[in-house]
């Protein structure tokens, strides 16, 4: 039986600065709870699940207090609640990014939460270890970026911070900037180093990012539409400067 | 002012059923009402709109209504009502298509209607001009496809039915079969006639399709992610075998 008070804390962890002042976040449903479990740099402080999720997972270490599907319902943030709810520590990483000798993606605001979700279980499949994201894309640990990225958060390391900044100070290192217009993506070979940046869906890259010296790399359209969504166009990239056979 | 009547029929065309006894489905949005509205195949049968958009299209030659915000709100389908609100009816194609000598996209339970949406709109960036859909994909006219295919329904000539029957009839035109094991798209090369066969997400392909001859691609891993996102990998596909440079 949870108390009002507890379920008022849960339910204050669906908003950005409640999650930051208390440096946890919530994950939900079975499949994501189970990816966090066998996770090494993931500290979970409370898991809240219904009857079923207990007896199907009888040897889980961390604390479970168990809740009645009204009760979940009431504590979720999802449209469909799912058996069970974790509250999860920040993940902190213990070593500072290098981005030497590897591919990073730069993100200039994506600020739509499935996007952003999607781009970073891309990246998971690709290889691509860490993603740096101007200060207003959507939060990491939005709910729905956590259930969208299906665990990957727990494998690509990402950091907020000013992008003209951090691309001046580690200019040594090529910037790939997709764009309308430029060098077809099937010509740029597998990549082994390098900031691929993608912009706003609508506004693409800001003016001042899309002013550093870069290469401009584009999706080539046989057809008539006028633009791709921005994590389908990320999905498209990274196949091909991942595997090209160039 | 729209009468009652008015409100409940503009709302009945949020439910398949009364699409497609009335033959009709709406369109929301200045980008997409202007689309339809440049579009030969595209029969408007009337334009609800607020007073904004009507100063800002004075030459529309379809019968438009003014709006108040306020009723625009009860007849729209979408979170945030944008202006503009078209009864459109459903696209007669004048061809019978034909599927030599062409790519086609092959749609098994692909029933996120987000997803359906950004496939048909990967199909118009790639020119892919037809896709085939098992009868349980998502509506093409459900108001979230209209939206999220941001006018290629337009370009894109899509037919619902039997898969197995339609591929065995079919079956001089080569399948190839989006999996998780096979022949990277890397190593495909530049396809100029075929079946692209994507399966629902969780599920796949279903397995009498997947029995018939076919070919098997896959978008190769470096990484851990489990899957890719039905639109993604479609896009992913479709990008290496229309530009390939083998």
């Amino acid at each position: 039986m949870l108390s009002k008070t507890q379920v008022k804390y849960i339910q204050s962890l669906g908003h950005k600065k409640c999650r930051d002042e208390e440096d946890l976040f919530l994950a939900e449903g079975p499949k994501i709870v189970k990816e966090l479990l066998s996770s090494k740099n993931i500290t979970i402080r409370q898991i809240y699940a219904v009857n079923s999720w207990i007896r199907n997972n009888p040897a889980v270490s961390v604390g479970v207090s168990e809740i009645t599907e009204q009760e979940l319902e009431r504590i979720s943030q999802l449209k469909t609640p799912n058996q069970v709810i974790a509250i999860v520590e920040k993940i902190k990483w213990k070593d500072e990014p290098d981005y030497k000798e590897k591919v990073s993606l730069v993100l200039d605001s994506i600020q739509d939460p499935g996007n952003f979700g999607t781009i970073i279980r891309l990246a998971d499949w690709f290889g691509i270890k860490q993603i740096i994201c101007s200060p207003n894309c959507a939060d990491v640990y939005n709910p729905k970026v956590v259930q969208s990225s299906m665990g990957s958060i727990t494998r690509v390391q990402i950091e907020y911070t000013d992008l003209l900044h951090f691309l001046m100070k580690n200019k040594e290192i090529k910037i790939y900037a997709a764009k309308l217009e430029g060098i077809s993506i099937t010509k740029i070979g597998k990549l082994k180093e390098g900031f691929i940046v993608i912009g706003n869906e609508s506004k693409g890259i800001s003016p001042e990012i899309s002013n550093l010296p870069s290469v401009s790399i584009t999706i080539p359209s046989n057809g008539e539409a006028e633009s791709l969504n921005a994590a389908v166009a990320t999905g498209i990239i990274l196949s091909h400067i991942s595997h090209s056979t160039l």
